[in-house]
């Protein structure tokens, strides 16, 4: 049922700026256009913004979702040109400058911002996501989360009854030797060594194996080659097998395929490649083979100076050719860009000069004490990265949670490791196979 | 599948205690044996101890599931007697020692304990449970939060888009006036109406209604009448309609009906009575009402001197002919009781004292600056009360989690009433009903 967009609470009639998504780009636009004369409507399909690159953490229950996620009310509330509403775009109709929401309202324009991000990308084998979840929210986080507790537990109770010398290794697999993959990778090898190690009879060390499964050959290609070694050292300390040159073939509820080798699996994790939202698709623009829309130098939609589309959904060139990365810094400078643009306009300004992507460098983690950051200039592993990596990360978390919580409950967890985050919930919600620990042998 | 019961890891034959949950009960018999020999295996069906008395405050956004619930292997994992099972416990075959679990497998014991709890009863009317959600686990409280949450969302939306004259207020209604009934009733009065004042452009607080129902004349019927006087002022304070003598009749998706009033209600919540678990049919021994097993004064089952059962399974009197309330603090003792009892008997000893109650007082807290208190020599309320609850509580909360954490997020909270934890999680899971603002009427 179609309505008017919300009218503005003041009732005058200001140009209305609305805004989908409220990732680090779309809050960057938010907040960007805090001063300004607009009225603004943030929509998103959920009620809370993520601080995604920490969301491999909830997964593997070394932080809980509140720690890494905060209500989108709770982060603008404090600006009062915004409305936010919990809703789903389904389309965009670029001509009547209106946006379709999934309740069956539409929210007519002045300027739109597409910072719809990015889902997991099987590669046309969608029915792999069943056996082999990504993480991209906190469903997502939890339900791996629980995937993987839950297979521990159904080992320990299999080696109760069984002679455990006849029960093979728990297997748990990561696809995909991006940083995303990498720091799946070390992060599970860390919970279930350590929680096999701790906290059950018959489970130990020596029953778990990780694999690391990467089509290229090598990790961390988006990295220079020494830093690559570094992280598969890394990788290799904490007991994870790295698998090189290896291409998926199958997955079911088994494990994974790669050509004639089965790899039976007690949980599979996808993290090998992203598939941009749709917004390409809404306002009919071309994109690339991940779904990513190329835009203007100045983030706007080809032909549509009042579309502006941002973060994961784009594909950008950066300096020296290089593409920008799909990292949290770009989405924020991109939105912080597009917010100058908008204000420019409004004062009858045209802003010419490009958006130039300023990078801070990259960094993935391997684990509780090993980092690799590529500054360009310098590249770093080992310790000191790491601390430098956690030192970012606690710092960037700020605004939803306050710093001191988070690096208080970080700095337990690292002391102490202890996992207080490591609940198996939506018990109710899973499938029977997946709670019910496997038939003796 | 049948197989035998897990051997002890040392591979001599000590005897088998058996324990089926991990709550307070249970984990207070496990405590208790921790230098006993024996084996004991605790089964439970979720991974995670819940510190039940504070699950109102996860449904209501103001702490997350990990500040009140510890994994059940992390508790434990310094007690070397002890084997944890995910698994459910689907029957007892009492003459051949036998427990027999969902996943197929059974369990042989050479002394029983049952400590599994109650769910929540809708007195015949089971098809109430779908609207109107009780709080007895992790995933309770957060469906209900997610109902909370989400009504305030589509009631904001409804605003953005009508006439907010028109709209009818946003209705929240609890059943029942007990101990749960009334903090829930007070936490979600704070929840929404500050949440309505500072974070949503069209709700306001005069939007948002809640509506404590009781069939009974006075809330906090177990507590001395001038303590259910002082709750009644202090929920009146928070703008809570207290509806005393009233019967609930229906309630279906719109909302409750009482005889012939309909209300409409954007959520309902449930804390009108409680259902004990199967125990008494498992071991064909006669239950109350309630489903509650009447135990000898030494806690085992009628003619059955291997089973103990204890906590909200039981009903038992104490001093004075007064019932033995369903609180965290009985199912301690009583477990302590049970592991002495056990302890005893493997030295040959009969323990003949019955088991006596020691009543330290009951508390009920109304929102974040009330609570009552009754000592029995000794009745408290308003803030002193408040004081001394979330002082307990705090430091009951140990052993899962630090007493420091908790303390600085409920300082936190308090100071700022910052609620990080309000997230809406599980949408996927939701029906559509749930999560789509409803039409403008």
């Amino acid at each position: 049922m179609a309505s008017e967009p919300p009218a503005s609470p003041r009732g005058d009639r200001r140009p209305h700026i609305v805004i989908v998504g409220a990732g680090f780009g779309g809050l960057a636009v938010v907040h960007g256009l805090r001063a300004a004369a607009v009225d603004i409507t943030l929509v998103d399909r959920q009620n809370h913004h993520v601080f995604q690159p920490l969301l491999y953490q909830v997964a593997t229950a070394g932080l809980s979702p509140a720690d890494i996620a905060g209500p989108i009310r709770s982060i603008v509330k404090h600006q009062h040109n915004v409305l936010v509403l919990l809703d789903e775009v389904i389309g965009v109709e670029p001509d009547a400058k209106t946006v379709r929401l999934k309740s069956g309202d539409f929210l007519r324009y002045d300027t739109l911002v597409l910072a719809t991000g990015a889902r997991h990308s099987y590669f046309g084998s969608d029915h792999w996501a069943q056996f082999a979840p990504g993480i991209k929210t906190i469903d997502d986080a939890t339900r791996v989360r629980r995937t993987i507790l839950l297979a521990l537990e159904a080992a320990e109770t299999k080696r109760a009854k069984t002679d455990a010398a006849q029960v093979e290794r728990v297997t748990f697999v990561v696809i995909g030797g991006g940083p995303t993959g990498v720091e799946m990778a070390g992060a599970v090898a860390e919970l279930t060594r350590h929680a096999a190690a701790m906290e059950f009879v018959y489970l130990t060390p020596d029953c778990v194996r990780i694999l690391l499964i990467e089509a290229g050959d090598r990790v961390l290609a988006g990295f220079p080659p020494d830093l690559s070694r570094a992280a598969a050292l890394a990788l290799a300390d904490l007991g994870v097998e790295v698998r090189l040159g290896a291409r998926v073939t199958g997955i079911d509820a088994n494990g994974v395929s790669l050509g004639d080798e089965a790899i039976p699996a007690a949980a599979v994790i996808w993290a090998a490649g992203v598939q941009a939202s749709p917004a390409g698709a809404w306002i009919g623009a071309p994109t690339d083979r991940a779904g990513r829309l190329q835009v203007a130098g100045d983030l706007t939609a080809p032909g549509r100076p009042d579309i502006f589309v941002i973060g994961d959904t784009v594909t950008l060139t950066g300096a020296k050719g290089r593409p920008i990365p799909g990292i949290a810094p770009a989405a924020k400078q991109e939105g912080a860009y597009v917010a100058k643009a908008i204000a420019a306009r409004l004062r009858g300004r045209r802003r010419r000069r490009p958006f130039a992507y300023r990078d801070y460098g990259t960094l993935a983690t391997i684990g509780r004490r090993r980092a690799v950051i590529d500054f360009g200039w310098l590249h770093l592993s080992g310790l000191a990265a790491w601390l430098i990596w956690s030192t970012a990360h606690v710092y960037f978390l700020v605004g939803f949670r306050n710093r001191l919580l988070v690096g208080m409950t970080w700095l337990w967890n690292y002391v102490t490791f202890e996992r207080g985050a490591r609940l198996i919930t939506g018990l109710g919600d899973a499938s029977p196979a997946e709670h019910t620990a496997p038939p003796p042998p």
